[in-house]
């Protein structure tokens, strides 16, 4: 009867919502090769992986002040050149230059996929309508889907919706968009707070376990919380959703 | 000297805005057959181009009463629905049935493009950033995208600035989630009063000639306000902007 019941729910999802940063792209491995990349060639020795966590953690602090109401909404870039700005201080590096700066901030539209995930969106597109439900702006994930050659239906989150996951205005705002009822969506994630946020809106969910997000070791790798569909990434997903 | 200062104005367009009904489907003679067809079913003999040129005309009044503030946003699904029970009434089938007024309104995610418009996008996309800035909702956008198998970097439009054509906004909020400078966009449309708009809000414009746009021969051939390019059909846009 319970598996009846859940097949039954499953066939009534139309359209996937993906986290991007961590789900769908190696942002720690990216920003960390980036920064010693981009310092290195101007004569700076740095860890580039420290700096990424560095960087990270500055992440949902600066969302919190336009979720709190505190800051009118701002692109993710606004808030990624703040803390970039706040972390290079940090490290001792407030002689670095613009050009640079812009550069560096801009790596986040150049992260890598992990490898599953440019086939497992091929085959997922073959039967349900795919958006991500990111933070982060258009214009990245837009920069993002060139880059890893992703097909999106479109582009939903945090600025069609202009406030921050994990408020349920955006997870609402991207299902509305395609027409759908929230359980009709189903939220594809990493991180069991996205997804008891998700589902906390009434959309269906399914966790990607990325046991590397932060770095070798460090990442989720398995749901903390309840959830419809768990997969170790993307194709494996594919297969659990008879995509064929 | 004037061609030069073209030629560079014309270097700095890194995003192409695409008007789509009428410019890209041909919408009126989709809503036609699909009127005639699925009325016909119901053994309601009807005249679809006369029925689709009534129900266009209430597609201005309709989104006016957004752009003035009288109504809050509402997706063009819903004005369109609302239009069409009014030509029901005027066309004197108020008996038909709600299942059938649903199937109908969706007519709108149905319609075929123009046989140059799948090429045209695909070559232009291997140039600049592609998006749709239309007064039609995501979810119309993501359907004609799918049935006509166009690759969009993004939804833009109405839905995003949560007003319609021709507000500067809308043009605007397009062009802004791309990262761009407004003459850093160009606005492609049928239409010389959304041309006029987009270049009052300092996009660059290329008008596409559609003359059957409504119905055979009742459609402009020619832009009747200057625009930076003409052509007659994507593919040519395309040769015009150096796309090969």
């Amino acid at each position: 009867m319970a598996a009846r019941r859940y097949a039954a729910a499953m066939t009534e999802v139309k359209l996937l919502l993906f986290d991007v940063f961590g789900t769908l792209v190696d942002w720690h491995g990216s920003i960390a090769r980036e920064v010693h990349g981009v310092l290195g060639a101007r004569g700076i020795a740095i860890d580039g992986a420290a700096f990424a966590t560095a960087w990270r953690d500055q992440y949902q602090p600066a969302m919190e002040e336009v979720r709190s109401g505190r800051l009118p909404f701002s692109k993710l870039d606004v808030l990624h050149r703040r803390n970039l700005d706040v972390v290079l201080k940090d490290f001792g590096l407030d002689h670095v230059d613009e050009a640079t700066r812009v550069h560096l901030n801009h790596a986040w539209h150049r992260l890598e996929a992990w490898p599953d995930v440019t086939p497992g969106l091929a085959r997922l597109r073959l039967k349900y309508r795919l958006a991500p439900c990111s933070n982060g702006n258009i214009s990245l994930m837009a920069d993002l889907a060139r880059r890893n050659d992703w097909h999106w239906d479109a582009i939903t989150g945090a600025e069609l919706a202009r406030d921050y996951k994990p408020k349920a205005v955006v997870y609402l705002t991207a299902a509305d968009a395609f027409d759908c009822a929230p359980h009709e969506a189903m939220m594809v994630a990493a991180h069991s707070s996205d997804l008891a946020a998700a589902a906390a809106a009434g959309l269906r969910t399914a966790f990607i376990s990325r046991p590397d997000e932060h770095g070798p070791g460090i990442g989720e790798t398995e749901a903390g919380v309840p959830v419809d569909v768990s997969a170790n990434g993307l194709l494996q997903l594919a297969d659990r959703l008879g995509c064929r």
